[in-house]
């Protein structure tokens, strides 16, 4: 099975991307991106999108990306991840771009930008990095 | 305002919560519980509750634990958090329990755990430890 | 050979901790205390003992911890750890007590506080959050 | 007073960086590169540089770089910070480079790389995110 189509038919299986009408924007191998609609289904009390909204996407971009570069078989699960919030995220979308640092045999390591897209351009909002285990 | 109609009030307003059908559960000075049926909404591709929505609660939880022992009219972002995975989560809820380890005038440090219910118990399946920031 | 026995015989080895003058100063199952007396050579540029040196000690302590509840034989290397920083460390030396949140075959979390002791007592200082891996 | 300088002096207070024999090796706006010797004061119970010295050098990179950004007569602390190892580190130095990532009025985010140099070139052995504060 080619590389898109396993990530896109694993990404079907995801109810929570469902749930934040996530798709998946681009695939290859070590690098995912994952795309979110701003709406008042993803937003905390301020108006802003969650924090835990972004981080989910991130997470996904991740463990996708991850996931990119282990043999066909494979199953990823995080096993921690961390993310820091540089601005109020608003806008149209959100974009996600997770990418491997290092792929190893069980562990690989992961990072992530969401950017806040919006008709003025784009805007840094958060920056993860992640863990991810392969289990085969 | 009493502390509980001011975290329930505000968490009214954070759309992902509704989204999620999470719900505060209990509020107390520097502690907070969020809880969250386990339903499709919520899964990752193996049918666990997704790390994402598992995050989700529990920095909701850290935040208002953390607000809870702020000046009345201050309002709390996450600066950052971080979750390790301990246990794949299944059952029929997530309890998520956030309290504050160090109060400070600008940074409050939170810690969380995340239990997934079932009718055989509660298990532990996530930990997070959360900065969040005062802003009036 | 006894777990006491084992984790000061790996210590010893440690030449960072001795560069550090650290010690440990208690090992139960699942759980190691490390302490470092504070003196110039642990400072930053105010005076306070330096993040990476309160870092070091709970680093240590945690993978003692993990390596306390593995097999004999086992290898335990950090995957990654998280520090927040909760107030600044002065004193006569510092206590960092690690701790065992769940052992997993591979994966074993762990977590430490750091304190500072003074004659006036004893002061948080430092969280941990910390992912080990045995290697055998 | 010159960036440059301003770093090394406040460098040249750091008493953990002299006990690593720590250097500043490189100070642009927003950049700042710490270099430290392999030898067995900083060595972990394997033999290889520990975990939390190299740390230690990407911390102060971190923090370095986000002064470097602020106001001349600025002070910084590390609210927390998050490491993960991705390879064993031997060889003759380890080479950790600092930059921010956005630099805010209160917080600033950073990164660091740690890289293992030997004579067959140099290899990724560690990524941070650092979370640093201004105290004025």
């Amino acid at each position: 099975m080619n590389l898109e189509t396993r990530v896109r038919e694993s990404f079907a299986l995801q109810g929570l991307m469902q749930t934040l009408s996530a798709s998946v924007t681009r695939v290859i191998a070590g690098e995912v991106e994952i795309s979110m609609p701003v709406s008042s289904a993803v937003t905390q009390q301020h108006g802003f999108v969650h924090a835990a909204a972004l981080a989910a996407i991130m997470d996904s971009a991740c463990g996708y990306a991850a996931l990119s570069l282990m043999p066909e078989d494979s199953n990823v699960l995080a096993v921690e991840f961390k993310v820091n919030f540089v601005a109020p995220a608003t806008g149209s979308s959100i974009r996600a771009v997770g990418s491997v640092i290092k792929a190893g045999k069980t562990i690989t390591l992961t990072t992530a930008n969401a950017y806040a897209v919006s008709s003025e351009g784009e805007k840094l909002v958060a920056v993860m990095q992640a863990t991810m285990i392969r289990k085969s």
